[in-house]
């Protein structure tokens, strides 16, 4: 345990898109610094970072620099090569935890930790080939979803299988990665916990937000959640046990199915989570502020709602809808400066105030 | 008229201190990057700033080359040479507009301007010499403040009169700068209006805020101001007038007296304004945005405000309170990330929340 980090202190993140932008936006509001490394050119973080290292995450001597030009290091998407963690953390602590990482990097560990807690996961099996798929598809059944254990976001690296017919072209599609069957869930609702931690073991979360996704992609988030009260105060409560099992400093987030039957934990993301963005305005403390707070060992925002808000995803050609949402006076825009408009892209986003 | 500023675009901000470093996180909440132009060195706004020049006001090699990377540009503070703002203004755009900070330059040409708009301000004279200062005594009376008519900032370049004998030692503690003699007005509270008109002619106000000063320096901002709403109503009609009258384009901090016979202006300048960060926690589009949205012409947000704040400034030693400040719901802490602390010294402020 060691002191909260002074003003003027340096977080060093790995990844410079828009949550490292929030990140660090987040980190001067505290009076501390960042140091983003990304090897794209021309990261969204880079606009609002004290400093920038532009380079791959093989390159082990700018690893070592950037290392110990901070005084911690966290990250804004879980898909970071092992060595390169390696290399960091040999010199500076890594924020949230590698177990943590390691956990929610590979579906199948993610799974099986979660099961092991006493959580509810949908149906799953390990599936290295074509027999292990073929069996998986006998004790989990159709419809199922066959996913890789890495590397998958927004939807990629997944392929639906209706019925047994589809297991080779599903199998095909995924390029031999090694993947895990999950059985379809029926559920009413999808909601996530923002929830923190800090080195003191203090817990924090926020609110569950209700999501919708389209192609994959989250498309909305409102708080408050369109469930009982009950399942409210369960998915929290089930949030904060994943946190304290993992020993995790940082903020995370936590996706669930609604179900006739309860929650089912779909997945978990060691770090500030879309689904959270609605924080921004509708808590004292945000989201990206709080995961600073934690890491930082500062003492947490309490996670308090004031207002309630629909926060929804700019993507692509969405962009051109900015003109009219700057007008509307419940809208709260937060654009990521992304030169370019890609379909799928994620440009911004913009929280309406609803109450 | 031209064209909004797109995503991507950058606004050139002469001043690097705390209002900067608040400008270029709203500028990048709104997709746009913010250059820094700043004679000291590791300025706070640097790290959360683009693009950083350091280099004195009188380099004119370095104001072009700052003037050529940007698409427009505004300033912190009024107090920029004239010669540094030709250069700039030759090559791009400057907003606020060179008349607007020309006359909150200069406590004379302000007074007088106030004063031909209608407006009420504290009895005032020009005092270029002790005689001239003697006939001002004869006309205004003590007690009366004696003020430089530029560069003054938080009571400094000011000296206080309780009697005619004090007129030399005044006058000697001004060094022989231009000044006016300002009556003393007795008020029952100070509050101020921060205002905004982008280049359409839209203007949007803040509720007023009411301002508590210790030695000089601004204490804390509450909202709503303990006045009726008449006044409150009056403020705001009159803030509006002041910016329409000069073609403003921007946010201004309009300061008043609030007295028995109704409200005395007592200054306006051209920029955000210490008294109204409490926007950042109170409303939905805060008057840094607000200033971004001006100057690129954008439309306003509202300046509706859905939560009371109480803003305290947070001084030198003040900076011992952030571990109590940081543990308290309701209080969003804004620090500067400045290294020394000196007494006297705006090191950050927290915003509270009270309803």
């Amino acid at each position: 345990m060691t002191d909260p980090l002074p003003t003027g202190a340096t977080i060093g993140i790995l990844g410079g898109g828009q949550l490292g932008r929030m990140l660090s936006v987040a980190a001067a509001r505290l009076g501390l610094r960042t140091h983003i490394y990304e090897p794209g050119a021309n990261p969204p973080a880079a606009d609002v970072a004290h400093a920038v290292t532009t380079a791959d995450y093989t390159d082990t001597d700018a690893l070592r620099a950037f290392a110990q030009s901070v005084d911690l290091v966290t990250y804004e998407f879980e898909n970071i090569p092992t060595a390169a963690l390696d290399t960091v953390e040999a010199i500076v602590p890594i924020h949230p935890n590698r177990r943590a990482l390691g956990t929610s990097q590979d579906r199948l560990t993610e799974k099986t930790f979660l099961q092991e807690l006493g959580l509810t996961v949908a149906p799953f099996a390990d599936v290295t080939d074509a027999a292990a798929l073929e069996a998986a598809i006998a004790q989990i059944g159709t419809p199922a979803i066959l996913k890789t254990r890495r590397f998958g976001y927004d939807g990629k690296g997944q392929a639906r299988l209706t019925s047994p017919d589809d297991a080779a072209s599903a199998l095909d599609s995924l390029a031999g990665a090694p993947a895990v069957l999950e059985g379809f869930v029926s559920f009413t609702a999808e909601i996530s916990v923002i929830a923190a931690r800090n080195p003191q073991g203090d817990i924090a979360c926020y609110d569950p937000g209700e999501n919708v996704h389209r192609d994959g992609i989250l498309h909305t988030t409102t708080v408050p959640a369109n469930i009982p009260a009950r399942l409210r105060t369960d998915a929290v409560l089930l949030a904060a046990r994943i946190l304290n099992a993992l020993d995790y400093v940082g903020v995370m987030g936590v996706e669930l199915f609604v179900t006739p039957q309860g929650l089912i934990v779909n997945e978990i993301a060691p770090r500030v989570h879309n689904s959270g963005h609605w924080t921004q305005n509708g808590c004292t403390v945000d989201q990206f502020e709080q995961h600073i707070r934690a890491i930082a060992g500062w003492p947490l925002g309490d996670g308090s709602r004031h207002t309630d808000i629909t926060m929804e995803n700019l993507i692509g050609d969405d962009m051109d809808r900015v003109p009219d949402l700057a007008k509307d006076p419940k809208c709260a825009l937060h654009l990521y400066g992304k030169a370019d408009t890609k379909p799928g892209r994620k440009m911004g986003h913009v929280n309406r105030v609803t109450g």
